[in-house]
Parts: structure tokens; sequence; C-alpha cells
């Protein structure tokens, strides 16, 4: 039996938050009496909605890109990406004064290019029929020099992800149970990281769509499995496999991983709308979906919940929730 | 010339955050960069959708009730709404121990009459055609010996409401300029006494949908003036003419008026959506509509904006603002 050193510790998420202080806004945590009252426990919600770009990924793509050498970031820096990780490196890429590249399908949704360049980044697009998007991005950064800024799998983006857990539990204080989305499982790997770190007996639980249980799939199995493509509405959850290095925390620290499905997804962003007041992407509302359906029961008194992320548009929100029922 | 005691003074507004502490929420300030640099200005949004009950109505309707004499309390409190005021004194009710008879049209829609009986209250209805609602409450209370809590009519309800610019400006500080939607009159009149009170430079312009202009009109005509009912989405301000009370108040404190237009109103609650990820009812947008029309312009270098309600349900919210273009 051999341990290893973990690719993160508290500390790596710590030095992240000092990096982000005065960056990355410190998102406002919510409370909801009638949503307490409904689940029967105390839920301190961490709203990365409001996150600059919408969503929680800009805090670990400016951690990574803020830690480069002045040289590498002369030259820019590359990203692949047609969601939130592509204005994550387009913003990060601005408050550094370098640039970004960003690699996106050529029928790429209009919206989330013009927000990509309205932070200024150029965009290079590919086919995503014939094209392979991280060969592109590999030609390019070789091509032009450009360092890779990748959307989990790095432990400075990691780090920098678990700064929201830290945040949270300082404000919220000790909590039984944490519970946040996992997609490529950066997110969960620095927040467990973080909240493990200050408390272990802290428990914390992924939601993944049940179209898209690939990290629920590989802890089962002890190993890294692979799924078809998820076909799901959380499209920040659509991965086919969890990444290696976010793989290696999480199969330490993850207490269990629950599922929710589309409608239930659905319900739960109809919820955070009509009770909350705010608006949540699919992939946001997965872990809301989990409390909502009891399936994270039982509840400790104090749970956490990371609200991953808001950017889903008026016109898209209206056909996923907008049926009177 | 006669001068007479202004209705409520800011003392009065302060007496009722003290009422309201512990019991109505500190709602947040929210701020975005994109809507600051879009305007040109340093905008504070006074977030009254994240109230309880999710509008300010709660302030005002709770500072009132709780006014009463133990022996009113024993007897109950009775209000006629089909909108946020009916939620908003049943839920007063409730914590303070009493009743509340809510009179509601016959039609009104079963999710508005469910959450009024959801915090208790007793739903009383009447025919919207042939019925006089204020006539069927009056009969209640000399029946039933119960105090009628009106929505904007009278000081203690005034002063509540007052409240929510209060605490806009002891978080954000000194403000160039207050804009407040005004329905009844109740909100911007409680504001402004205490925006005015504070900092009598502060200039407050409410905001109007164009179609109920009434109190637009009757600033210029310098008195009352009554329009047919107006036919606009922001529900909250389709009123055919100002309060007396709340009009002599905003006849002296009123820098202007400001009309927004339903699509107005509708692109407004769109980009609270889309970019502030925060709902906003109609009548909530009404303020964001006029910075975002520059209808409100020439702006000061820092604006306070009280979004005053975010009560729409997903549908409704749908059909409004879900069109793709």
């Amino acid at each position: 039996m051999t341990t290893t050193t973990p690719p993160i510790t508290l500390d790596d998420v710590r030095s992240a938050a000092e990096r982000l202080q005065g960056v990355a806004h410190r998102t406002p945590v919510l409370r909801s009496r009638t949503l307490d009252a409904l689940v029967g426990a105390e839920v301190h919600l961490k709203c990365e909605n409001f996150q600059r770009v919408g969503a929680f990924k800009f805090r670990g793509a400016y951690n990574a890109a803020s830690r480069l050498t002045p040289a590498q970031l002369s030259r820019g820096i590359v990203a692949y990406s047609s969601g939130n990780h592509a204005q994550a490196v387009a913003l990060a890429a601005r408050e550094l004064g370098t640039s970004a590249v960003i690699v996106m399908p050529e029928d790429a949704p209009p919206s989330k290019r013009a927000a990509t360049e309205g932070y200024g980044a150029e965009i290079v697009t590919y086919d995503r029929y014939t094209g392979d998007r991280a060969a592109v991005a590999e030609a390019l950064a070789a091509e032009r020099g450009l360092t890779v800024v990748p959307p989990y799998e790095h432990p400075h983006v990691m780090a920098g992800q678990g700064t929201a857990a830290l945040e949270l539990v300082e404000e919220a204080g000790e909590l039984g149970l944490l519970l946040a989305p996992v997609g490529g499982g950066g997110l969960i790997a620095g927040s467990a990281t973080a909240v493990k770190g200050l408390r272990p007996a802290t428990r914390v639980i992924g939601v993944e769509p049940e179209a898209g249980d690939d990290t629920k799939r590989s802890l089962e199995a002890g190993r890294r499995v692979s799924i078809p493509v998820p076909r799901t509405i959380a499209d920040g959850q659509a991965l086919p496999t969890p990444g290696e290095l976010t793989f290696s925390v999480n199969r330490r620290l993850l207490d269990g991983i629950v599922l929710v499905g589309d409608d239930e997804i659905r319900e739960a962003m109809r919820f955070a709308f009509e009770r909350l007041k705010i608006v949540l992407e699919p992939s946001g509302a997965t872990p809301l979906a989990a409390l909502l359906t009891g399936r994270a029961a039982p509840l400790p008194g104090r749970v956490g919940v990371i609200l991953s992320g808001g950017n889903v548009d008026a016109a898209r929100f209206a056909r996923l929730c907008g049926a009177d029922d």
C-alpha cells in the first residue's frame, strides 16, 4: 500500500482565495425559510450564479492564469469550451492584461460566442463532427506559444474552484454536509479539499445528472470509467469520464454521489425562480434538486450547497420551465 | 400659505426599522459591473424581491399591524388585495399571533390564493364585476371587529415601506438619485422621507408604467387626478389615482416621474434574469427599465434603485420574456 501526496491541500485553496480577493466576487450566501421548512434542515446556498461570468469557473481560470510566468502571460492563453469556461478564461486574460484564444465549435450559440468576444477573446472555430478541439488548442498553443488553461484538470484550477466552499464555510460556519455538482470534478475536488481540511467530519456528496453518472460509476468501480456522452439538460455536467487528477482527489474525499433526473432539475430551477427569486442554469440547480427530492437524505442540521452557475437565457428557461402545470 | 405637518418623518421610518428588525429580511444590495458600465454610474440595487413574501409590502403591513392594540390584535386584521399585499398581511398576522381575512376576487389566480392561505389567512371572495372590495372589507371589519390594514394609505404603512430606502442608504452610503416604482405611492413616499431626511440633496424620481401615469399627471396638475384603470403588465402599478396621504407626501418630496413602456419593462426583466441572475416581477423591474432606457438621465455618480418585488411565476415569465429574439 502506498500513500501519495494529494495534488492540492487546504493551503492551496487558501492561497487561491488570496489571489482572487478583489478580483472574483465574494458571492452571497442565501437562506430561505421555505426551503429550510421543506427539507427540515438549515440550508446555506452559496450563489455562484452571482459570480463574474455567471459561474464558479472564473475562480479556477483566474487562479491558474495568474500563476503563469510573465513570459507565458506575454504570449497569451488558450482554452477550448463553448460553455462557462470560455468566458471565464477570456475574462481572466483581460484582468491579467494578456490575450485569450478560445476554441469553440462552429455551431456554438451566437450568444455564447458574443459573450466571450465581449471579454476581448479571439474565437477559433472547429467542426464538432470532424475536428478534435483539444488537438486544435494544442496546435494553437504550439504554434503561438500559448499556455492552455484547462477547465478542471489542473491543481490551480481545482484550488481556485474550492474557494467557493471556503467562503461558504467562513460565512455559514461548520456544516454537516456539503452538496455540489460534479461535471469534470474540479469544483467538488477543490471544495472537498477545503471543507474536509477545515473539518474532516463534514460529509461531501456530489450530484450528477442521471444520464451523466460517470463519476458515480467510477467511484463504485474504484477506477475511472467512461460512459457514452450524456444527453441531459445539465450541459455543464455532460462529460463522459472524470478527470484523472480530479478523480484522484474525489475518490479519497467524496462520501458519495446522488443522481437527479432532468425533470427534477427543471423543478429545482423553477423552485429557485419562484421561491428563491434567483436564476440557476440546469447544472447549477442539480444540488437543489438533490435536496428537494430527498435524494440527499438523511440531512444533518446544517447543509451547505454550491449553486454553481446561472447562465441560461430567458428563451431557454422558458422552454425548460415555462409550461403551465 | 399654510404649512402642515407631514404625515411621516425620518423618525417614523427609523422607528419602523426597529420594529422590523429580525422580522423582515435586511435584503441584499447588489452591484453589477455590466449595469454600471452600461449606464455610466455606480448603481446600488436594493433587492426587495428577496424580501419575505417576495416584495417590499411586508415591511409596511407588519409595521402597521404591529402597532395595533392587544384588543385589536385579538380580533384580527383584514385587507383587500389579490397581489403582494394579501400575502404581506397574512404573514404579518401570523408573525403577530393574530388572524387575517383577505378579500380577493372570485377569479384570483389559484396560486395567489394558495400562497395567501399558506400563511394561514382566511379568504373571502367577491365578484369583481358587481362587488366593491372595499365595501366587503369594511362590512367584515364592522361585523367581526377587524382592523383594516391598507396597502399604502396609512402613515405606518408608508413608514414601513420607507425602511427599504433607509437600509439602502445605510449600506450604500450617500446617493445622488433614488429610483423607485410608484403604484399607490406608499413605497416612494416612505423612501423619499427616509433619503431626503438623511440628505435633502438626494433626488428622488418615481417610475410609472406609461399606461398608469396617474401620479405623474397628478404632480403636473398639482392635485390628484384619476385615469381609467391602466392596462399594463406592471400589475402592482395598475391604479387609477394616487392615494390622498401618499400624494400629500409625494407632491412635496418627489423630483419627478419617468414613464416606461411594457416592452421596456419586459426588456428590463430579461436583463435582470440574464445579467443579474435575479427574478423581478414587472412592477419590480420598472426602475431598472428607467435606467436602461436612459429615461432617468442625466445620472449622478451614485444611484440607488429599489427593485420592489419578484412575484412572477415561471409560466408568466415565459409568456412575457421567453420569446427568442
